[in-house]
């Protein structure tokens, strides 16, 4: 190699095992140069940077589903090699795939190939289609296999820090015949093949040797779930029958039916009231079935068994078509990692507020897959009060409170939310509850009063949900992270630790909820948005052209947004189309 | 039923046997109105048409590629039933197909469903999704098998009319592993599969396990097949690449090859000398690798075997993907169906000029799945000389020559091709050079003189290419047939029959060759149409232009139309997407 004082970037191809100890450093020296030669083995990888650096940390992220993709999209800092392992080599903007159902957006405008996305930003980056099937923490390896050329092909990827994303799977909650039967609606595949089977339903009843009876059966389109999946889906399907089908199937459109299913009381119980009987109240006029309270226990390939939740009556419906839309799973193989660092009793993997999983060293985890185990401020409470009591008195002034709250309510968010529900303004107000109206500003509270004060606190603690929201916001949270490491690990930006000495690296991930729709048909969305004036509640038709332009804004490239937006005026002009491929 | 003066019109549901024998038909009589009744069974289908009508007819169409959607666009008599059976219920427009597999256009924006091309038209009309097994004959029905529902699902359609347009197989010339291994490009699917598969190789080479001969073998594409289709797909894979792939890909660039294998000496052999330099020029220089006088004798899983067709010399070369996209071959049902019909020994299915079956009766069959048999004047000579020979005076006189020779330049096109090759200018200029130059308009044939100066026209006769362009105008011609049906019967417009009495009912098919694009890729196409001035041909960046244009208004709908200009805008702006689904 030839030896020249200015330092060149060379690519990088990265291999199997690029350990970092293998490197070729260019130094550059000013006035003239010299190359530092740090080879380990006989490994001949080499690795340049621009500056007299230190080692490029290996980045390892499982999955591009909006987790992964947004913290490679919010990820700036040069210094990290970044290698991507997903099934997938691109990202998907799922929120549209009920739209994709019908084929009012097509499959390829609402993906975008995840090279695509990092090429333009300037870190070391690669990507590899294949599945993880292991992650050996304590060696700090990732066990993948490609599915692209003829099954096995097994390698090891290391790293030194792993970002898992790998969403959720399916969760049948064990119902018999449910894998088997039923369509689910996570993948463009899965949205893909719902198209055709739609398609495939009519073209099944027009055959000439189909009973009437027997046309009813295949025309009958199950829903299991009444989340926001399932009943925009029944929606678009309704659409999509009326608007276009009818005219194409005269002979049978008549025999067309769609039920939701929900086990719950109302379909779409996480929004407003309002908008739950708007829902059920359009769905009932169009002649759309929805069916609360009744569980489905079994799926055959022609019939739905399904259980009255109040009742226990056990009553079955013939179907031609089911989509499974409620639940969702661990994969196994993050069950098995969870069994490796002592997470077998969980449900779901856990990690702290900054991402990170419990148990092992730097692994995170976030989206679908994982979830944020909140500390409780009881478990904490002596460490808190011996923190907050400066003087070591043992009570703690109105004084101290004031100069710990901030940190306590950043660390333990359960603190500031219970004061906002409890309508307190602040702190003084806790006192106030504690000691009686009577507590005025000298008063000073031990041990055992800062626990009652203290003690509701916890039932505040919400699990965040499964959505495309809480893993964007995840995403780009660690992203901020991983951007401003080395500058926060000397100025850490965090709250007091309480239970260690001095604070925090970063503050917390904290979600902020934008809102949620809730598209219903024929033009009519439903909105639960916290910007909108009043109580955010917003239905009709004025809410589905903010559901356009807020997805449209969403999409993650400009290719995207056009194709998206084309899409919709195709439809308009043209409809959705009916081929079966 | 009511008895009315007025005639209702039912729209009849068709049953998978709706003999016309069981009809209730409805007589309008001016004054009053009456019933009559004519159920010969238990069968309660009602039929009634708008006047004191025969029969309608049932024309059962077999398949709906070019021939069977054109025939079926240009259909307008409303006194048939049409039943169209085919495993896909819609159209494609199949030129588009190479563009396609590179994503420069959609799947869907080429396709239209069959229901919506017919919809607005004043026919009965039903669609079955199902494929043909066999076909009888004798007994005027069609087994049909739906592939919808687990399989087996048969039934029989009867028909007073059928017309086959089934389109032909993939011939591979039994040459081993061709259908195991290669791709091939006949269907929308197989475009789509293209078009994941191209993805494919590229991540696969992108594994880090993947050794450097292995990514050469793997990002080797070799098509097939020097005509059209193999020529725009080694041109759009080669611009995707160039244009698209390269700047996500950039670690396996340098390995892609393209390679363009032809039996004959030349690729584009049906075009112009000068277009086949051409883009053999162009590949050349842009390293798609054209190798031509090499047979294909073996396709194994990673590499080709072909034998040099001068030498003798057998190679192989690795390779990652391979397109077949040579030979059309028969279906096995038609391939039964010509041994039942005594055309055994027939290549392919066999129809005179009027489009119907050789040996059977009110069968019709165009596009890629038959052939016209044209009659040889040589065969009729006898029957021509003697219909001719009005006076029955045992030679023609110049005179009695005028008088037939429209009907025979008509009924054997190949006379007037002749004329036209030889530079002759009528029919005078063939009495001159069979009877020597001194022949003048006196001069008298007897029948040898006749059959010396007819003897070299049947040289002329040319089988008609498998193109898209030959099966849709053959279905336009079949449908302006049977709109004229009733008329011609009454008032034949035909040539002469020769071999019997009266005229012909229909002039025979006749093709009008409008001229055929190549696009060689970087928006440049060759053309060779007989409308642009010189001699038709064109080569470059207007002729793309024009390749557009012709393209977008050959589609069969609005839609399509609308979908395919989008695509390519689309694609203009944004580029060719790379996600694998």
């Amino acid at each position: 190699m030839k030896d020249f004082g200015i330092v060149q970037k060379i690519s990088r191809p990265f291999r199997a095992n690029p350990r970092l100890t293998n490197i070729l450093l260019v130094v550059a020296v000013s006035g003239g140069g010299y190359v530092a030669y740090a080879q380990a083995n006989s490994d001949s990888d080499l690795i340049s940077s621009s500056a007299p650096d230190v080692e490029r940390k290996k980045v390892v992220v499982l999955g591009t589903g909006w987790a992964g993709t947004s913290f490679l999209r919010s990820l700036k800092n040069s210094s990290y090699d970044v290698h991507v392992v997903s099934p997938r080599n691109y990202f998907a903007f799922t929120p549209l795939l009920p739209s994709v159902t019908c084929g009012t957006v097509e499959p390829r405008s609402i993906v975008e190939p995840i090279r695509n996305i990092v090429r333009k930003k300037k870190i070391g980056f690669q990507f590899t289609e294949a599945e993880c099937l292991k992650i050996d923490a304590k060696e700090k390896k990732v066990y993948c296999r490609s599915n692209l050329e003829n099954g096995e092909k097994e390698f090891v990827v290391d790293y030194d820090y792993l970002v898992i994303s790998v969403g959720a799977n399916v969760n049948t909650f064990n119902t018999p015949g449910v894998m088997e039967n039923c369509h689910f609606l996570k993948e463009v595949e899965d949205a893909q093949k719902i198209r055709k089977t739609v398609i495939e339903c009519f073209e099944k009843a027009s055959l000439p040797t189909v009973s009437d009876e027997e046309k009813e059966r295949i025309l009958h389109f199950a829903v299991v779930g009444g989340g926001p999946t399932g009943v925009e889906f029944a929606a678009e399907l309704h659409d999509y029958v009326n608007e276009d089908l009818v005219k194409l199937y005269p002979g049978v459109k008549d025999k067309v039916k769609i039920t939701l299913l929900e086990a719950g009381n109302h379909i779409l119980s996480m929004f407003d009231k309002r908008i739950t009987e708007f829902a059920e109240e359009k769905f009932r006029r169009e002649g759309i079935n929805v069916k609360t309270g009744a569980m489905v226990t079994k799926v055959d390939d022609k019939q739905i068994t399904t259980k009255e939740m109040k009742t226990g009556e056990i009553s079955t419906m013939p179907y031609g078509m089911a989509l499974w839309s409620t639940g969702i799973g661990t994969r196994p193989f993050i069950r098995d990692f969870m069994n490796q660092i002592g997470q077998a009793n969980r449900r779901v993997l856990a990690t702290d507020e900054w991402l990170r999983v419990e148990g092992c060293d730097k692994v995170y985890a976030l989206g679908d897959c994982a979830t944020i185990n909140q500390r409780k401020v009881l478990e904490d409470i002596t460490a808190i009060f011996s923190k907050a009591d400066k003087d070591k008195s043992g009570t703690l002034t109105v004084q101290e409170w004031k100069e710990v709250i901030n940190d306590i309510c950043e660390r333990y968010p359960q603190v500031e939310l219970y004061l906002k529900n409890m309508q307190m303004r602040d702190i003084v107000d806790l006192l106030k509850e504690t000691k009686g109206a009577s507590a005025t500003k000298s008063v000073e509270l031990n041990i055992e009063d800062f626990k009652t004060a203290l003690s509701k606190v916890d039932s505040q603690m919400k699990m965040l949900p499964a959505t495309a929201q809480v893993a964007a916001q995840e995403g780009a949270y660690l992203a901020s992270c991983f951007n401003r490491m080395e500058k926060c690990e000397k100025y850490p930006e965090g709250p007091l630790r309480f239970r260690g000495e001095g604070r925090h690296r970063f503050h917390p991930f904290r979600y902020k909820h934008l809102g949620q729709f809730a598209p219903l048909g024929g033009e009519q969305t439903a909105a639960q948005l916290p910007v909108l004036p009043g109580d955010g509640v917003s239905i009709g038709y004025s809410s589905q052209w903010l559901w356009y332009s807020v997805y449209a804004s969403k999409q993650v490239s400009w290719r995207n947004r056009g194709m998206v937006i084309s899409d919709w005026v195709r439809r308009f002009i043209f409809g959705r189309d009916s081929s079966q491929i």
